[in-house]
């Protein structure tokens, strides 16, 4: 009997040394908001963009004269333009251009996974598009979730949940895990209504308290784009 | 305002120190079966337990003469009269005795938390009596899962979550973390059928691979014993 692949969760950065095994492909997710913000401004035209982990990087960047996005505990770094708010790339400000960008979680956990040949980068936003990539791929998966500095992190894995739900469902995956059934079940309660669900998360409030309740509705609305953004040597791009 | 008592969930050992902060209550919790073999134990009149992490310590308790249970991967390690079956424990053999156990992961579990003023042990079987203790005590408070070599590990996380939902629903705890909404929206799902929620459950898996639907049954099922064991010194005592 052929081994079917597996889809997997891991829920935070500092766990991926015990999930990754022998997994081709990784899917970060970082829904409110640094994966969400990507997948944006790729369905934008943004052609390209530097993942760096820290401010020092990302200064470098901006000295040399790049589009610079950097994000700490939420908020705009003083001194940069933009922040990880996906309603600041809902336009063609950046077309063609390429975007460096740091933020608290996601970037990270976009470079703890350097060494997987395939990286993809999934939110809500692409759900069903990254899901039916993944499906065609067909190879075994694990999704990464960014947390919040390395705790666990409701939305992200929900959006996990889902993710593994889709590939699941066709039978041609397998899941061995704990925390996907658990990822499972939380999308399954969740799905009707994410928003509500999510009114209690830590990550919801913080961003409630900075005014940013347009962007994390914006954030868990599923299915707004089909762009598939990915890992090409040390910048991301878009497949699609 | 006076601040409420927290009560947090944390997944896995290896997460602690994230989350330790400054609970002076961790109750560790390994369903699947270390603390659920405890419970048993003393309900069944055991006088002391010595936890110990590892196998050459466990040894050297056997050569002084001592009872000694040993549990590695689901079985009882050759050479030891015990492992870490809960209804080995459902007699009275060792009534005021002392018993020295090791187990893959919930005497793990027990160690790291060392420094913590009030160690307690939780299970499904004194669930009810554990969370009025809790609530009576009215301190702050860590839910610790042992995990399965420090993956996320389901029964224990839904074990927290049944006790976060009987401390929160009494108004007077609170909780900032999103593993303890996760923990108790998977609690809430799970509550009406434990047995059959946790039918994919890796670790559901593995025992009744070993013929061990018995232990899985009884483990799952709620509120069996009074008992509340907690660290006093370096071995365990009953409360109750």
């Amino acid at each position: 009997m052929i081994k079917k692949p597996r889809v997997e969760v891991c829920f935070t950065p500092n766990l991926f040394p015990l999930y990754a095994e022998d997994f081709e492909v990784v899917v970060v997710i970082d829904v409110l908001r640094a994966t969400s913000a990507i997948c944006t401004a790729f369905h934008y035209g943004v052609d390209k963009i530097i993942p760096v982990s820290s401010l020092e990087e990302a200064t470098v960047y901006r000295d040399k004269g790049f589009h610079v996005a950097a994000e700490r505990k939420g908020k705009i770094v003083e001194g940069f333009d933009y922040g990880n708010s996906p309603l600041s790339y809902k336009n063609d400000k950046l077309k063609g251009e390429t975007l460096v960008l740091t933020t608290t979680n996601g970037t990270k956990a976009i470079n703890i996974a350097k060494d997987i040949e395939h990286l993809l980068i999934g939110s809500l936003l692409n759900l069903d598009a990254i899901s039916k990539y993944l499906i065609d791929l067909n190879k075994s998966v694990l999704l990464l979730g960014s947390g919040w500095e390395n705790k666990f992190c409701l939305e992200d894995s929900i959006c996990a949940g889902a993710i593994s739900e889709n590939l699941l469902k066709t039978n041609n995956f397998e899941s061995y895990n704990d925390s996907t059934i658990a990822a499972k079940y939380l999308y399954l309660s969740a799905k009707t209504n994410y928003f509500g669900y999510l009114k209690a998360s830590s990550h919801r409030k913080r961003l409630k308290k900075l005014n940013l309740n347009q962007d994390i509705k914006y954030c868990l609305t599923a299915n707004q784009t089909e762009v598939i953004p990915y890992r090409e040597d040390y910048y991301l791009k878009k497949l699609f």
